[in-house]
């Protein structure tokens, strides 16, 4: 009964990333993202482009990935992947934040989950590679389809949002082909600045 | 090139599951919940609970259909499982909705998670009922931790609880045990009238 406890806390903790908030916003809906609809989001677009992984991958592994590595939001908070101040302590704030939340579960089932946020921030396998795919490709989405104004409110730049996300071209040639011509296209109509 | 725009089109619509609400407020948070973030919940939740499954189930396919089986509500709109008169043309308007929005992804694909959903809805497989399980455990939580906010509002007495839950029973007995005590200790203490 205890272990069950344990798992009821954390799964009520998780009620909390319903309030961390994105920068961008959903199309049709004004008001900003929060973290948890954005993991339901993502996993599921992960389903549906998953024949456009550059390597063979275990689709259910990515899938429990994306659903498990934003969690620490709930303590770290969001941190914009263009904010390189707030980067630099990204890892240290995560990390305290991993070991408070994963530590709520029973040892070895918070260690499971804790290896699953490790495995997507080393990006050392395919799967972790097709999940930044997913993570990546959905604020890009939005930006393109709100007219640019995340970007624009943010004052990104178009060279900004290559950079960021050329790690899309690690877990998929064909979507970071197609994002470059969502880039190209947005600089085009002036919904981001060259 | 047509493919992937079907398949983005598709990843675009589902964004209108984050403006569905829900009847239930999360813990800690003054607004209904949605049901893109209520799928992200339970499809965690079932990963956390797997082991209280009765039959042996294929985790990931629990979890894929979790995160699809809401989609629906996009033009079906959620459903409360105590209201009887709504339930009565649920199927009629979720079927139309299936049919619309799975058919918005390229054909196989489309049926493929039309298929989940249809897998969820019709409870035949192990799976099925363990996915349940998540989607009943979740709202129970929520208003057992809100001292019975949900069920006093929508007058639900305590016999409709054990009586539409008592589906969770074919997925997990041991949740199943303790939902009931769950239940039981609302009673006594004024979050659920008899």
């Amino acid at each position: 009964m205890e272990r069950l406890q344990q798992q009821i806390a954390f799964i009520l903790e998780l009620d909390k990333l319903k309030a961390v908030l994105r920068r961008t916003k959903p199309t049709g809906l004004e008001r900003q993202e929060n973290t948890a609809e954005h993991s339901w989001h993502i996993a599921t677009l992960a389903l549906v482009m998953a024949e456009y992984a550059n390597e063979p991958v275990d689709m259910s592994h990515v899938v429990k990935m994306l659903l498990v590595h934003d969690i620490v939001e709930i303590d770290a908070d969001d941190t914009m992947i263009y904010d390189v101040a707030a980067n630099a302590d990204k890892w240290e704030r995560e990390s305290r934040a991993a070991e408070r939340l994963f530590g709520l579960l029973p040892a070895a089932q918070g260690a499971e989950f804790k290896a699953l946020w490790l495995e997507y921030e080393a990006q050392s396998t395919p799967e972790a590679r097709f999940a930044k795919v997913a993570d990546r490709l959905m604020p890009i989405l939005h930006n393109y389809h709100r007219q640019g104004e995340g970007w624009l409110i943010h004052k990104v730049r178009a060279h900004q949002v290559r950079q960021v996300n050329s790690v899309i071209d690690h877990g998929s040639n064909e979507l970071w082909a197609f994002v470059q011509s969502l880039i190209d296209d947005a600089v085009a109509k002036g919904y981001l600045a060259e």
